[in-house]
């Protein structure tokens, strides 16, 4: 059972860590600008670095749902390729639309996922003849 | 073994496309009261989109969490109804107690389902009776 | 399957209420200061009680994260009593460092189960034998 969902969990704790270097972002600009914790404002850097890190603190609930659903749902690996994209997209402060279009892929993804599951149920070299082009895409 | 989580996962996905709709609201509502990013204030009905997606977007790992206890725990079926009106009262911007009731439920049910789980294990029969009234009061 | 995940669930679930316990808190701080839901400043003790409920909040997902992925691939019981210890020390409003050292060890463990599965996955003997020096670690 749990090589059924090792990689979504090495995605996860991945995702952890990278919130974790933005926490601690967030904190060495606190001390280099001298803006101490109830303050959110006072420099242009300090509050890019801080809005980077509350952003991604909002969005990572989402990112941990969408990857497991697509992940059992649709397929383990093509999720984590996505999930571990996502990351690099957020770490690199890329644009914001490159994060969240990695979002609305797993999204797809997931739905693709459940939908296969309810409805081709019996099926399942059709899910499997399904998944491969769009595992193609994904990869891509 | 997803047969026993697709209720669940569907749910969960259609939280998510809950909160990108209120993203999308956010979006919308900056532009038009022409709000830029840094700025959460400015215009009443922007400030009331704004807080209806940050209390969404608070609770969402709450959610989650009581949603999938409950479903695995307690019963799959109760336990997605019960979200499906959670977000459904969340959507229709409803007054707060309305979601707050629906999370203590869920709340409930997990707890309840866990209970029986740990003092009841060898006596399945008891769990599936006492969760047939349970059941029907969920609905209710 | 569900008494792989039952004291997981069961933390989780203490944790929600842990989180119900801080709005909660919040909610009459707000009254004692009249202080009402747009504001978020207006006195110390309303700010450091505003503060404890917000920085909780903030931190769930990656608490919920590590105790699962750490429960799951390294050992439930170790995973469990780490997930309480981080619970008790948010509700004493402890030093927060004492929090964070507890999402620390639940990451080292996550990871260390984590490497486990994947590089020792015939020799489940080792898994255990290495678990079980970190088991007392983890207690102590």
């Amino acid at each position: 059972m749990r090589s059924q969902i090792d990689l979504l969990a090495t995605v996860t704790v991945l995702g952890v860590l990278e919130q974790a270097y933005f926490a601690l972002q967030v904190i060495y600009a606190r001390r280099k600008y001298k803006i101490s914790p109830p303050e959110t404002t006072g420099h242009p850097e300090f509050e890019r670095i801080f809005r980077a890190q509350a952003n991604c603190s909002e969005y990572f609930p989402i990112f941990i749902s969408l990857l497991w659903v697509a992940g059992v749902f649709f397929h383990q690996g093509v999720a984590a390729v996505c999930g571990l994209l996502y990351l690099y997209t957020r770490f690199r402060l890329g644009p914001l639309y490159a994060s969240a279009r990695l979002l609305w892929l797993l999204l797809g993804l997931a739905l693709a996922g459940l939908l296969a599951h309810f409805f081709l149920p019996s099926s399942l070299a059709w899910t499997a003849a399904l998944a491969r082009p769009l595992q193609l895409l994904g990869a891509w």
